[in-house]
C-alpha cells in the first residue's frame, strides 16, 4: 500500500480556499440569517443531523471544502483503513507500522466485515464477555462468600480510562440495579485512596486495563489495589480481571478470573468500543446495552462511506474545523455538549483529538509547513454560560463551538416553571447561545457590543441512548482521523509521550540514590533534573525522611 | 477614585519587552538550563514556591516585566481594590460601579481589615455559620424525624458551583464521617435527576446559592428539588438553607431554614470564600477547616502588596502569562495539577480566569488594540501524559503550562514498587514532564525530535491541605485580578453573557407559544430563532407530543 503524500498547503483546493478567506461570510448583517439558509445548511447521519447555517461559509467555501476532501482522497483512506491498511507508519523512517482496526470491533452486523480476520476477532472477544456477564447474572461468577459482585473499579490510564468514562457517565442513567462503576487512573496515590475509601472490596471486582500490559500508572495502581485487598483479607486473583494484548506480561490466566484481548491494531484513544470499554461497560449497563453502542459507531463507520461532505457529517466537521483552524486562523475548538451527561466527554476528545493529530511531520517525516490539530476543550452548557462563556463572546480570541444537544432527557423527570420545561429551557439556551455567537448585537455602550462572526455549529439528536452515544463516539473519531488524512499525517502514534517517560525515568533513579546513599549526590550526570528536584524541596524532604 | 487609563501596548515596557521578543531565551542550548538558572529562577510565597527556569526568559525579560507592573500601578491597583474602591467600573459608561471585596471574606485575621465595613460583615456571616455548624454537630438542629442531616446539595450555577465543586473535590480527605455533598447546576433535567437518584431526602439538607435571587438554574432546580421533597411527604422548608444578597427574592426567612448572606461587592466566580462556599464546605469539612481555608487566602492576599516581581508568585504569575501570551503570541494556558484531588480545579479557573479577562473594552470603554485574556484548559497529571501532551509536545502550537504539585499525599497511603513510591512517580514526571518541555530532543527519526523551548512553571507545596488550598486560589485569584489591572481591563463584571439570556427568553417564548396554540408561527417576529427551532427539530417534536 502506498500513503498518500499531499502537500496540504500546496493542494489546489488550499489555493483555492486561500482566497475565500478574503471575504468569510458575514453573520451579522441583518439579512444574514434566514430561514432558507437554516434549512439548506444541515447535514443528516445516523440518527444526528448538523446545524452548520451559523458557520462563516457560503456554497463556494463548501464547495472548496469538498474539493479539500476529494483531492486528499479523505473517504477512500478511510475505506482502505476499515480495509486493514497499514495506515500507522511514518514512510522511510522506524515507526509502529500497523493497521488501524478499531473500526473491526464494531463490524461484527455484517456477513461481509471490512476486514474479516479482525472481526472475527471482535466477535470472539464478544462471545467471551457475553459469557462473563452471563455467569455474573446468573450468579454463577460470585464472591468467595458467595455474594454476587456489586461493583467494578476500573484501572487504566489514557484511552483505558478516558474513553470508558465518558461513556459510562454519558449512560449512567441505563446502569443495571446495584451495579456500579469507580476509576483509578493517575499514579498520584490520593487517586486509589480516594476510591478504595468506603468501597466494600468483598464484592468488588477489578477490571485491570493495559494493551502493552507495562502501563507504569497501571502496574503501580494494580499492586496498590492488590494491596488493599490483601489487608482485607481477600485473594486478587479471585477479583481481578484483565483486558490486555495476547501475550503480554498481563496476559496470565493465573492472576486473572478472566482475560480479554485487545490487539495492537487498535489504538488506546480508539479503544473504547473494545474490550477496553467492553468488560466495564458490560458489567454496568449490561450486554445488550454495549451492543447498542457497538450498533450506533458500526452505522457510521458505514455511514462514513458517503464521498458529499454535504451528507457526511463526520466528514463535513472534519472539513468545517479545517476550515477554521487553517484559514480563519482558530487556534482551538470549544466541544460544549448541552447533556450534564457528557460531562467526560470533551476530556476524552482532548485525548482523541489532541493525541492524534497534535503532530508537526507528514507521513513521509517531512516538517509540516502548517498547522494540525487544535487544541480541543470544553465543559457542558448551561454550566458554561455562567462561566468562560464571557470570553467566547467579548474576548480578543475567536473560539470556534461545537455545540452538542438532545431533544429528550434521559431521565424524563421534568417540571414546567413559567410554561416550559427544564429541557425546553436548556435547548432554548443551547440555539440562543448558537445564534448570539453568530450575529453578534450593536450597542452604544461599548460593553454592549458583541462583535459577532463567532463560527459554530449544532450536533442534536433525539436523545442519548446507548444508540446515539455509539454514534457520538464514532462520529468523533471518524472526524479525527479524516482531518488526519487531509493534513497527511499519522494520527495514530503518540511518540510525543517519550521523551517525559525518558526522563521521568532518570529522575526516578535519583530516588533509589538517595534511598541507597545519603550522600547520593546526582548532579554530575544530569544537572538539570537533579537542580529540579532540589528546587522542589524533594531532596531535602527525602533525606529528612530517611 | 480614578481608575488607571495605561493603553497597554503603548507603555514604555511594552516598547522595551517587544523588542525582547525578537530572541527570546532558548531553553534547547545544551548549556541553558543550568543548576544556577533552576535554584535562581524560583519565587516564595506562602507555603508556594515557583520554579520558572523553564520560562523563556532572562533578567532583561524579568526587569521589563518589573517595569510593566511598576508602569501600571498594578500591586497599588491591588491595594485599592482591597480598601474598597469602585474597580468594578467602565468610566463614562453604564456600569455595574461596584467595589471588588472578596478579600475582605477573609480579611477577618487583623484589628486592622483594609476595609472595616466589608471584613465586619464577613465576620457576622461567620459567627451564623459558626452556630449553625455547632447546631448540626450538637444535633440541636435535626431532621423532622430527630435524625442528623448526613448530606448537603449545593444548588447553584457558576461561581456558586465551580469554586465551592474544586475546593470540596480537592479537600474530600478532610471530609467529617458520615457527610457528603452533591451539586446540581445545570438547567439540564438529568442533572438534578442523576443525583437525586438514590439519594436519602429525609436526611439530606438542600443549599441554594444565587447572589441575585434571581437565577434562571438555580431557581427552576430549586423547584425541582422542592417537588422531590414534597414527593417524598417531606416540607421543603425544613431542609433548605440558603446563601443570597440582603433584600434579593430568595432572602426570605419563611423559605429557609438559615439564610445566609454575600454582597453586591464579591463577585461570583470570586465567592469561594464567602457564604457561597462557606456553608458547603464548612458542612463537609467543618468550620475550621473552613477557617483554615481563610487564613491560606489571607496570607496571599496580604503577600501580594510586594512589588518586586521576583518575590510575590501571584504578580510573577501574572507577568509570565503576559509574557507568554502577548509577547510570545501564544493563546492558550494549560493549568496542569499533578493531583487528582484538583480534577475540577482547571474548571475552577476556567471561569475564574476567562469570565475575568475575556474583554474587548478597557476600563474607558475604547476597544482593546492588543489580546486580554488567554484560553485557560487542563485536566490533571498523569492523566494528561496519556492523552493530550502529545500535543503540547509534537504539536504545530505552543501552549505554555502552569504545572502544579505536592511533595506529600494526602492520604499517605502509598507503596514502594522498584524503589520508588507512587508520590515519587508522581513527582518525577512532574518535573520531567518540565524539563522536557524546555529542553527537547534532537533525533535523526523526524518523529522523535521535540522542538522543546514549550515556557512553563512549576508550582509547588508540601501538602494540598486547607491552608494551601485556600493559599492556591487566592494565588490564582490574584494572578487574574493583576493581569486585568496590566491590561486595563474590567476584570469584575461579565456583559458578554447577557445576549444569549436575551435571545434564550426568545426561544422560549416560542416554547409557550407553542403550548398555547397549535397553528403557533414564530417566523414573522424571529426569523432566525424560528428556523433554528425547527431545523434542531423542536418545532416537531413540540406539535406532535401536545
Amino acid at each position: 500500500m502506498t500513503i498518500h503524500s499531499n502537500i496540504f498547503n500546496q493542494l489546489k483546493a488550499y489555493q483555492l480556499l486561500k482566497k475565500l478567506t478574503q471575504n468569510p461570510f458575514d453573520l451579522t448583517g441583518s439579512g444574514s440569517l434566514t430561514s432558507e439558509r437554516i434549512q439548506r445548511l444541515q447535514c443528516r447521519t445516523g440518527n444526528f443531523r448538523l446545524l452548520y447555517a451559523t458557520q462563516r461559509l457560503d456554497e463556494d467555501v463548501l464547495n472548496g471544502l469538498q474539493q479539500l476532501a476529494d483531492e486528499t482522497s479523505a473517504v477512500e483512506q478511510f475505506v482502505m483503513m476499515k480495509k486493514g491498511a497499514v495506515m500507522n507508519r511514518i514512510n522511510g523512517y522506524d515507526s509502529e507500522n500497523r493497521q488501524v482496526l478499531h473500526t473491526a470491533c464494531r463490524d461484527v452486523f455484517s456477513d461481509s466485515p471490512a476486514e474479516p480476520s479482525a472481526a472475527r476477532q471482535a466477535l470472539d472477544e464478544l462471545d467471551k464477555l457475553k459469557i462473563f456477564l452471563d455467569d455474573l447474572d446468573q450468579e454463577k461468577l460470585r464472591t468467595p462468600q458467595g455474594k454476587p459482585f456489586t461493583d467494578m473499579i476500573q484501572v487504566g490510564i489514557g484511552g483505558s480510562d478516558l474513553g470508558p468514562r465518558a461513556l459510562y457517565h454519558g449512560l449512567a442513567v441505563f446502569q443495571k440495579e446495584g451495579r456500579k462503576v469507580h476509576f483509578i487512573s493517575n499514579v498520584d496515590p490520593d487517586d486509589a485512596a480516594g476510591v478504595l475509601r468506603g468501597l466494600d472490596l468483598s464484592t468488588t471486582l477489578v477490571n485491570v486495563v493495559s494493551k502493552s500490559g507495562t502501563t507504569l500508572e497501571t502496574l503501580t495502581n494494580e499492586k496498590l489495589v492488590q494491596a488493599a485487598y490483601k489487608k482485607a483479607g481477600l485473594d486478587p486473583s479471585l477479583f481481578f480481571v484483565a483486558v490486555t494484548g495476547q501475550g503480554s506480561p498481563m496476559d496470565n490466566p493465573e492472576r486473572y478470573l478472566r482475560s480479554f484481548y485487545m490487539y495492537d491494531y487498535i489504538g488506546g484513544r480508539y479503544s473504547a468500543t473494545s474490550m477496553v470499554g467492553g468488560v466495564m461497560l458490560g458489567f454496568a449497563l449490561g450486554f445488550d446495552n454495549f451492543f447498542e453502542i457497538l450498533k450506533g459507531a458500526n452505522a457510521i463507520d458505514l455511514a462514513v462511506e458517503e464521498k458529499d461532505i454535504r451528507k457526511n457529517i463526520p466528514l463535513l466537521l472534519a472539513l468545517l474545523g479545517i476550515w477554521n483552524h487553517n484559514f480563519l486562523g482558530c487556534e482551538t475548538l470549544a466541544v460544549l455538549p448541552y447533556s450534564q451527561a457528557l460531562i467526560r466527554f470533551p476530556a476524552h476528545l482532548q485525548q482523541c483529538d489532541m493525541e492524534s493529530n497534535g503532530k508537526s511531520i507528514s507521513r513521509q517525516g517531512e516538517s509540516l509547513s502548517y498547522q494540525s490539530g487544535p487544541v480541543i476543550w470544553g465543559e457542558p452548557g448551561t454550566n458554561g454560560q455562567h462561566a468562560f462563556y464571557q470570553l467566547i463572546h467579548q474576548g480578543t480570541t475567536v473560539v470556534p463551538v461545537e455545540f452538542i444537544g438532545f431533544r429528550s432527557s434521559q431521565y424524563q423527570q421534568d417540571i414546567e416553571i413559567k410554561e416550559t420545561s427544564s429541557q425546553e429551557k436548556l435547548i432554548a439556551n443551547l440555539l440562543a447561545q448558537s445564534l448570539a455567537l453568530a450575529s453578534g448585537q450593536k450597542h452604544e455602550n461599548p460593553n454592549k457590543r458583541f462583535l459577532g462572526n463567532r463560527p459554530n455549529s449544532v450536533l442534536m439528536a433525539e436523545c442519548l441512548t446507548p444508540r446515539s452515544m455509539g454514534e457520538l463516539l464514532a462520529i468523533y473519531e471518524a472526524k479525527i482521523v479524516l482531518q488526519g488524512f487531509v493534513w497527511n499525517i499519522n494520527s495514530f502514534d503518540q511518540e510525543g509521550v517519550q521523551l517525559g517517560k525518558l526522563l521521568a525515568n532518570r529522575l526516578l533513579d535519583h530516588f533509589s540514590g538517595m534511598r541507597q546513599d545519603k550522600e547520593y549526590d546526582g548532579s554530575s550526570q544530569d544537572e538539570a533534573g537533579w537542580a529540579m528536584l532540589q528546587a522542589a524541596g524533594m531532596v531535602e524532604g527525602l533525606k529528612t525522611k530517611s
